[in-house]
């Protein structure tokens, strides 16, 4: 009987507090899944829909389209004909079964746990005598194993399974059901594909879609079992050399196998498969210290992120290959940022930060957090947007309540995709949110003034001997952590935090020290990147300015307090100038949040297309969202039978303007001629019915960036 | 032995000089390819190219690739196993055959006939006994007549075998051997779909890529035979009712499967498809008094250029679909235009202007024809463009010249794609180019001022019972026609032009009378929308101003001259505001030539991305391209870790500028505070090494419309 069945004792429930998914060599550890117990607000209302909706919805559609009937299918040898799903569709099973084992190792919800079991009982029944587990090679009727390495997904898939049991491993320990599949699965896929294996000589010895370099490279880790760190490290050695037999009019650059990983400059081609190599590549550049592959990684993302990343945090700019675009190719209307992406990107960052303690990592992680992860779920966590586009033009289609819906497209969130990717994605990113909150870093002795920290600290450096707390992502909640092994019942190892705020709402952090350990705490503040104006007040009350970066708060004490402040008031976001497809526009955020426009919140008779921001009068917040001023300008009419462009008269004179620089406006129209126009939080359009949106707004009167020309 | 392998007879040679590809019921007809003699300048070196190199540099493609292979395999029996090409390489073969039936019938080239001829053979030995015609499906370890109407193309590649055949009609007449293989093939078709056939009782009926419909109309006019055009008309009615099984991820709408024809508003979905599909729907409507049909085409028309078609008159604005986009989505650097849409788009427009009359349609094409057709080969005629995005971000890569690329991307020609449509789509469109240069429209008795003349008239009304000559391209040569069906060898019955111009370059259009016929006869002149200055110079010397339109010069003496100036001075070109994609920039034409500035033709060590064009000074003419004012501006660095988006201070300045309104350059950069850059003509981009371009350039002040506010 497996410990999901069972009583969790102290030590399983000290456990489970502890796990989480990444935990690589080096001095920063994240926090557990149970160190922290969020107090409702933004995170922990989505984490309780995700329980209580998402993750049975999941369920319940895999089970009606027969995705889980196809591990019973293999298990009665009935293989053959028909098969649901497409040829990945197990590793939505695993997702889901990763999300359940978070969930229950947070919670230790016994219902979770059974349902999880009764899920795990059917995935074991499916596995071949020697390991091999999936529902559409292998078995009579069906392709042969590893037959199309370029679209098959067969590793990829079992690399969803390795990640479900490092849940495990991590929440329940060995001894588990799942965890002996997973270890079956991997030592197959080591026989296969290790050094003397597929993929020797030169011959395609990789999968299609990374994924199994992540699940290989962490159940290495989880299980101590160096075998698998090898392979993770031989698939991302073999990738980029032509080795993969093209998919119909794809360029090897689709599934990164165009350059080799320590070789390339920039992220490119389908984006999913693109983080998630190289999150499995932090993974085994961490773990053998490979720093030229780790640096290769950093240099990535560097300019992935400065020219190929949307201001939500969102990937992918092409529907074409669901993929990146070139540098500055960032159409906001064919946005693809596939909600797999984001969380992919989340999974990238994080190692990054744990494996450098850069504050950049954990901006984006908040941006993608915000924009993308967030944006995805309706708020009943039934229905999911597929990709997350930047501007809307025409009004959402209705979606099909009761069907599959087509990916990606029609504006609106959809209970369930043919290719049904993010729900499960986001409900295991959901499930363990708290890992990526905060991370203890130990301060080695004679050190002072943590390495890492390029903030300032409120009350000198940091203690020699002692431990770093950074907080890296804000909700108000109870932080309970070991600072060491020491279990929870001996005294003089715990650190309790009680955080208070109303964070993205409001910029103030509350933190309280409700417990401290027998050894020196330093408490690391993140003050991200766009707080051009925040402050810190000590624990002797006296306030500081801080810059963006890691801020130092004090050594802690019993009941100190620290408060951070940050300007959330809205503020007018401009594209680099060289983000063509955004020129002449701005946009509105309001501390992590990226603000919307959405036609809902237009006057009758007012279209998106008319409205001009004027960005000389200062938006103002209102509830989550923003209020701005704008005019309304009239349209040209049509019937000129030619394409959309014409004359404008020599030197096309700018939009007229009132001495002021505030627009003048159509006077006919009937519309104020100037308005105020509400805009919400990016992640929360599409809510309220079919409409059409835009997060940039053109301008009244189109200005570049001031630093454009000087 | 047909009449390819013999000497031509007066009356064969007469038949294949009134030879044209569109001959629908109605008062106009198209020129005939052997009517016009071009006298080199812009058509007459394309034609020639195409003639000289395409033709055969097509042909020796498809033999080394196996598409020729293909029919010879059918022939001996020897199908099965893998099979080169796509399903539907055959259509390749039969456009090449559309050309140089075209090339024959205007040059009568003896080689160029046999040639086509030893193609024919091959072809015809690969027909069923039945018609069917297919390399495909249908034979010995192939997949089963029309088991794929979704995605298998029969019909379509039947569609370009008919297209093919009324070439040959209409040169050779009906006894030909290529015309004996589509008589069958279309047999087989009416056998198959017709009203009792497939498709019957709401059953899928049709192909999933549109274009018998098109070849099914004109075969049935060229042979009188109403059997093909009533197929055609159930083809184009079967339409859009959803009964084609979906392709993957695709949506109805891709294969135009979702709306009715004549119910649709807009373009929608692969655009090739789209709009074959109209050509065939207007054939359609043409020959059956279908006027329902035909207003819904015109509608269609309408928006889809209003809103859906860039300024090059390129269509497909997706690359996922090869598709439209929404109203106003027309990005620059992933605009597809694919230059088999182009040549569609003028099949389509050429139709709509012989029902007509309307000015618009005349100008479209000419659009289309400059900067999309032109555009696609490379000087040699042996490279091509498949896809014409009007930004290129990064310098095109060197492109394999002895292997088949893939489609689309890049930047540079490629001697041959994996879907190699668009070289012989052009070489077709160029052998036949004469035919779309001017129309011919008997004037009812009693009527006065052509009905369709939307211009003004030099020298009075069209005089009653004559004729009017239509000139709906300009072209240096020498026009000669018959205005009735007298033989030539009759006197009277002869009208004959000298066009002397050096159009596109120069502006100046002059018209002499070389014969007349013995009735009234009208010239008519158009004058594009984009001639806001244009003069017409009449026999009598009397120079009058014309606006855009038609402009109808005089009846016609011998030995008269009429002169028309068109205002081809460089132009700026501003978008519609809804255009988001290239807000804040301009174009700037030149005559009917879209020009691009090219990274070739910056000083060195300026980045495209730093030029900002001077809307204040106006374009001054070079060569066929022009010369801008621009500065030059720095550019952001990089290193802040962040997606490129960021504060620019409360109101977001508007770029500086002097009280003139020129732009303030940077001033420490080592290049000239105000520079001249040199634009050249879209169509010739991309000829002198990779590099980087764009046709919308940033202005040194962004500036709207001036219409936009008022």
């Amino acid at each position: 009987m497996t410990e999901h069945h069972s009583t969790r004792t102290v030590a399983s429930r000290l456990r489970a507090a502890r796990a989480r998914p990444v935990v690589p060599r080096g001095p920063r550890r994240g926090l557990g899944v149970g160190e922290l117990r969020l107090d409702g607000g933004f995170w922990g209302a989505l984490q309780e829909t995700n329980a209580g909706a998402t993750l049975q919805h999941c369920l319940d559609w895999m089970e009606q389209l027969g995705w889980l009937g196809n591990f019973d299918r293999v298990a009665e040898g009935a293989t053959g004909g028909e098969r649901p799903g497409w040829q990945f569709s197990d590793s939505e099973v695993y997702k889901l079964l990763e999300a359940l084992a978070w969930e229950y190792g947070r919670t230790g919800d016994p219902a979770t746990g059974a349902l999880l079991g009764k899920v795990v009982d059917r995935v074991a029944a499916a596995q071949d005598e020697d390991g091999y587990l999936n529902t559409c090679f292998g078995h009579a009727g069906q392709a042969g194993r590893y037959t199309d390495l370029s679209a098959g997904h067969e590793l990829y898939v079992t690399g969803h399974l390795l990640q479900a049991a490092v849940a495990r491993v991590r929440t329940v320990g060995e001894d588990d059901a799942l965890v002996d599949v997973a270890r079956r699965a991997a030592d197959h896929v080591c026989r296969e594909f290790g050094a003397d294996g597929r993929g020797a000589d030169g011959q395609a010895g990789i999968c299609g879609h990374p994924e199994i370099e992540v699940g290989l490279a962490e159940l290495g880790r989880a299980l101590d079992e160096p075998r698998y760190t090898e392979q993770a490290r031989l698939f991302v050695e073999r990738r980029g050399r032509g080795t993969l037999a093209p998919i119909a009019l794809l360029s090897p650059a689709y599934f990164q196998d165009d350059v080799p990983v320590r070789d390339a400059d920039v992220w490119r081609g389908h984006a999913v498969r693109a983080l998630y190599l190289a999150a499995g590549a932090v993974d085994v550049a961490v773990d053998t210290q490979d720093d030229d592959l780790r640096a290769a990684v950093e240099r990535q993302w560097t300019r992935s992120v400065e020219r190929r990343t949307y201001l939500t945090g969102g990937m992918g700019s092409r529907h074409q290959d669901e993929g990146f675009g070139d540098d500055w190719e960032l159409p906001p209307d064919r946005a693809y940022c596939e909600t797999c992406a984001g969380v992919a990107s989340v999974m990238v960052s994080w190692r990054l930060l744990l494996a450098t303690g850069e504050v950049r990592y954990a901006d984006l992680i908040e941006r993608t957090l915000y924009n993308v992860v967030a944006t995805s779920p309706r708020a009943d966590g039934r229905a999911f947007f597929y990709a997350n586009p930047l501007q809307q033009r025409e009004p959402g289609a209705d979606v099909r309540p009761d069907a599959v819906n087509p990916r990606a497209e029609g504006g609106v969130r959809a209970p369930w995709f043919d290719v049904s990717c993010c729900p499960t994605n986001v409900a295991r990113t959901l499930a363990s949110w708290q890992a990526y909150a905060a991370f203890v870093e130990e301060v080695p002795g004679g050190s002072s003034g943590g390495g890492s920290s390029d903030g300032v600290a409120v009350d000198g450096g940091t203690a020699d001997g002692g431990v770093v707390v950074s907080l890296a992502q804000y909700a108000a909640g109870d932080l309970q952590l070991s600072v060491d092994d020491r279990d929870p019942g001996q005294p003089g190892g715990e650190l309790a935090l009680r955080v208070t705020t109303e964070y993205p709402h409001d910029g103030r952090i509350r933190v309280e020290v409700t417990a401290v350990p027998d050894r020196p705490v330093t408490l690391r503040l993140r003050v991200p990147h766009w707080a051009d104006s925040a402050t810190l007040t000590g624990p002797d009350g006296t306030t500081i300015a801080v810059r963006p970066g890691w801020a130092d708060a004090a050594t802690l004490a019993l009941g100190d307090v620290v408060t951070l402040d940050l300007p959330v008031a809205p503020r007018l976001t401009w594209p680099d100038p060289r983000v063509d497809a955004v020129r002449g526009t701005v946009a509105v955020e309001r501390g992590p949040l990226v603000l919307a426009l959405e036609s809902v919140d237009l006057p009758d008779g007012v279209l998106l297309d008319q409205v001009r921001l004027d960005p000389a009068v200062a938006p103002r917040a209102q509830g989550d969202g923003a209020v701005v001023r704008a005019a309304v300008v009239p349209l040209p009419g049509g019937g000129a039978g030619t394409p959309p462009f014409g004359p404008g008269g020599p030197g096309g004179a700018p939009e007229p303007t009132s001495d002021t620089g505030a627009p003048t406006p159509a006077s006919d129209t009937g519309v104020p001629a100037a308005l105020d126009l509400t805009l919400v939080p990016y992640h929360r359009w599409a809510e309220r019915g079919p409409s059409t949106m835009r997060v940039f707004v053109p301008t009244a009167r189109p200005t570049a960036r001031p630093e454009e020309i000087r």
